[in-house]
């Protein structure tokens, strides 16, 4: 699959999930299999029912089989899994790790993407947001989220448990050249690298030196260097000085939530889990959760998801689909008064507006 | 010593360092001499020379002879250390962690408290900030910031570099206690535990199980649990919600930063490095840095090491005299009208206002 000659059929695993993902997907699909019908391809849809409510079931996380199948198709639109807080039949975390952590790495989603940007009429939590508009390039297979780790002595007075943050110059490199690739295509062409080198040493030099050896290669753009404790106060105080962020695992984890708040929140952060070697299907999702509390009430926005499934059309190279999905989207946002809509009313909206 | 019978002279070690650590630590002197001499204690200051410059001239960082020293003294009065960013001349975090780190590690300081409160006129970021006041009690001698990591390969593109976060039963469960004791003491009674145990899960299964175990000593004090990347969405949505939050020494460096942008800036976030067992002196140090920028020119605002001086005066049990500083400084904040005043003149204000 090359980004400049697209196939003329997109064959789509669908991961609806848990909670508002069934609702929230629904609506993705609306919009896109609109905008694809329109520029004449053929949207094949293949659903796979994962997820908590799916473990309950059946007891199953990912098969293999599954994880093969779903190397066969072109990309995944994923919607969220989860169960609900407190639900004590499902063991804390395994979800999580066993089928969306096992997803990404799995498929080697080294690129999680995640764009902010303020819309004129969003309402963001700042006084003073000004105009907010960078991107996230999340490291998505290595760091503190491999699972390496174990505990000695558990539940004893001598416990002591341990996490293990993997880095390696293979996974630093081609994350950082992909953040200076797409800042090279941007107004501002500026990348920030957000880290915490005075302390995580070993990891944070590794870092440092990937991006200073990897702006070698970049000489139009512009970079600098941000603690993840003093970024995540600039991203209150001045968010528009942020272009292109680069950051592992965990601060990318952290970081891309605070930039949905203050974008005007969850309910409007796409994401992508990018193999950008095209060696697996890359995987597109809404950064919110599954939110079991209003689960199946239509509350959910789904504009989330949507703008997933146009960053999904953009890597697979139908850019034209994908800046008409994000239009449709900007001009429903600008429409919006306070009225509360139901997820389907919204998709129905931007589906009207492509 | 006491908490609640205070001695009547306090031997005290202060650490000026770097940047504009000497003026705010002159004015947090200047309020601290006042107030004890008005209630009949003797102030015994022993001024150490250590930080970035004192590196630059002497090659050392935190000698064996002046750490034994400074643990003889009752307390540590700490301004800031760090070089200007860029100066090639120093190794990159090595003050750091030879010296700031290692302050914290070698005199056992696991508490590491820093309040965070809105005054009522001081501008926040955020729109509607609402009533902000709570306390973060971040671990401060394990998690992350243990040194424990290593490169491999290190500069080929077969590098790789591990960070290891060890926690322990020991550590987890005396920070965890501290901090549901403070919220036994306060008028909300709530601790949030932050991690990230979804995926950190060996770590954060040993704080969620801790937190399970210690809340049943504190039948009165209410306890919830949210992932880093929620916390930091609520700090901008709704950070009245908080109270009391206990987390890890990381996740604690990241939410004091951003709790200190939210009510106003780092110039006015005081903070603790308690030593709880009082088996080692314990420091107290403003969240800023050494701003190395603004630094001599009388710009730099005081009050976080004012207010330092005050949780100072509190561990040390003389805590009529911690009030009045505290109520100085809200006084003094109060009347605040946007004029920029120096460094001194604020800390002449605060004085007067004892
Ligand atoms: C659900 C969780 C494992 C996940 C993460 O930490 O990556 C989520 O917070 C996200 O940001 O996509
Ligand atoms: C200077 C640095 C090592 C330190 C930390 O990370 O703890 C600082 O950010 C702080 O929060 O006191």
């Amino acid at each position: 699959m090359s980004a400049t000659q697209p196939a003329a059929t997109i064959n789509l695993a669908v991961i609806p999930g848990d909670g508002i993902g069934p609702e929230v997907i629904a609506e993705a699909l609306k919009v896109l299999e609109k905008v694809v019908a329109e520029e004449g391809v053929t949207l094949e849809q293949t659903e796979y029912k994962l997820g908590a409510q799916h473990w309950l079931e059946t007891g199953e996380t990912l098969p293999d089989e599954v994880l093969a199948d779903l190397r066969t198709r072109d990309a995944i639109l994923f919607g969220a899994v989860g169960a609900a807080p407190g639900d004590t039949r499902i063991p804390s975390g395994i979800i999580e790790r066993e089928m969306l952590l096992k997803l990404r790495f799995s498929l080697d989603h080294f690129v999680n993407l995640r764009p902010s940007r303020l819309y004129g009429t969003v309402g963001s939590p700042l006084a003073n947001p000004g105009d907010i508009d960078f991107i996230v390039v999340r490291e998505g297979t290595e760091g503190p989220y491999v699972g390496n780790g174990g505990t000695l002595r558990g539940g004893t007075p001598h416990e002591v448990a341990t996490e293990v943050s993997l880095n390696t110059a293979h996974g630093v490199e081609r994350v950082v050249r992909d953040a200076f690739r797409r800042a090279s295509e941007r107004p501002r062409k500026h990348v920030t690298l957000v880290h915490k080198h005075n302390v995580l040493v070993f990891a944070g030099h590794l870092w440092k030196r990937t991006v200073e050896a990897v702006a070698k290669e970049f000489p139009e753009v512009t970079h600098d260097y941000l603690h993840i404790d003093a970024a995540t106060i600039f991203m209150v105080t001045d968010p528009s000085r942020f272009d292109v962020i680069v950051t592992d695992n965990l601060f990318g984890d952290i970081i891309t939530d605070l930039a949905a708040a203050i974008t005007g929140g969850i309910g409007l952060a796409a994401s992508g889990n990018i193999n950008m070697d095209r060696t697996a299907p890359s995987m597109f999702e809404p950064v919110h959760g599954s939110a079991p509390d209003i689960a199946g009430q239509q509350k959910a926005d789904p504009t989330a998801a949507i703008l997933s499934a146009a960053l999904l059309l953009d890597h697979l190279g139908y850019t034209g689909a994908a800046r008409r999905i994000e239009a449709a989207v900007v001009a429903d946002i600008e429409s919006r008064n306070g009225d509360s809509r139901s997820t389907a009313a919204v998709g129905d909206a931007i589906a009207a507006a492509l």
